[in-house]
């Protein structure tokens, strides 16, 4: 559960290597986010009512797996994107072994497994990591599997996308 | 653009056939809840700043694409979840072919590809669903293939969970 806001430079596509890790800091969930992200986005029993949750398939208030993605989505973030030209989903995979509950602390503990560069486009490359959102029971509540077009170094592009402040980004 | 809202009684996993069909109801994009979800969930400059998206491999504001699968479950929850139990997935598969923008007006059409009864648990099934989110000009924005949980007409769960209200639900 490390906080993991230490600035660094973000990273290029030239500064990953398979292995590496990316900690975020925590987020703590409580039943008045599940319910207004559920009543915006996910409006279903389970998500909304304790009681009706008791009868469902999560047996007990649950929060939305969309709530989920997006809460991982807002820790992998962080402060200011850890790739150079921020976070960018090309595709995504998500499975969610066990549900998320109001009170839980979330973190995200981010591999890179894969690293493709571009054949037609040396400005770039597919980055593949696996997210892995855990509770304060070190319990994975969802899986993600993304797969983020990071710029290279040679990319004009890429000092052109980033984020202002860049030089306090995290990552690399 | 089918607004699917004649009320029907929900599909068990014994009502669904591969190639059945569902079209969502419309969902108007516009700047400020683009902006608003990106502030709470996906802070990246191309989410919230004209300037910066610009600059961007966007070319221009761009909604997150959590946002989109989010509005996306939104749609296909609609007035009450087409499934017998609700939308519940076990995992889902995503990707967004172009970036969805303030303006757009969203519609989802979902089609079911496989259909799997469960072979330790004869009260439920996996259905596999093709979500294909939309916009004004009918050009796909975001395909999400999900993985769902449906109840069989033979689980006393199936007829505990369901939602209040059940026999106004649309689907089957």
């Amino acid at each position: 559960m490390t906080n993991a806001t230490t600035a660094k430079t973000p990273c290029y596509l030239e500064d990953l290597s398979i292995g590496q890790r990316f900690v975020s800091a925590n987020h703590a969930l409580d039943e008045a986010q599940v319910i207004a992200f559920a009543r915006q986005f996910d409006p279903q029993p389970f998500h909304l009512d304790h009681a009706a949750a008791a009868k469902s398939l999560f047996g007990g208030l649950a929060a939305s797996g969309w709530h989920v993605a997006s809460i991982t989505m807002r820790l992998i973030v962080g402060d200011s994107a850890p790739f150079a030209g921020g976070v960018i989903g090309a595709g995504v995979e998500l499975s969610w072994p066990r549900p998320t509950r109001p009170g839980d602390v979330l973190h995200v503990d981010t591999e890179v497994i894969e690293i493709t560069p571009s054949r037609s486009k040396p400005d770039r490359g597919i980055v593949t990591v696996r997210s892995e959102t855990r509770n304060q029971a070190d319990e994975v509540v969802q899986v993600m599997t993304s797969r983020l077009v990071v710029p290279s170094r040679i990319s004009g592009r890429a000092s052109q996308s980033q984020a202002p402040g860049a030089a306090d980004l995290r990552g690399c």
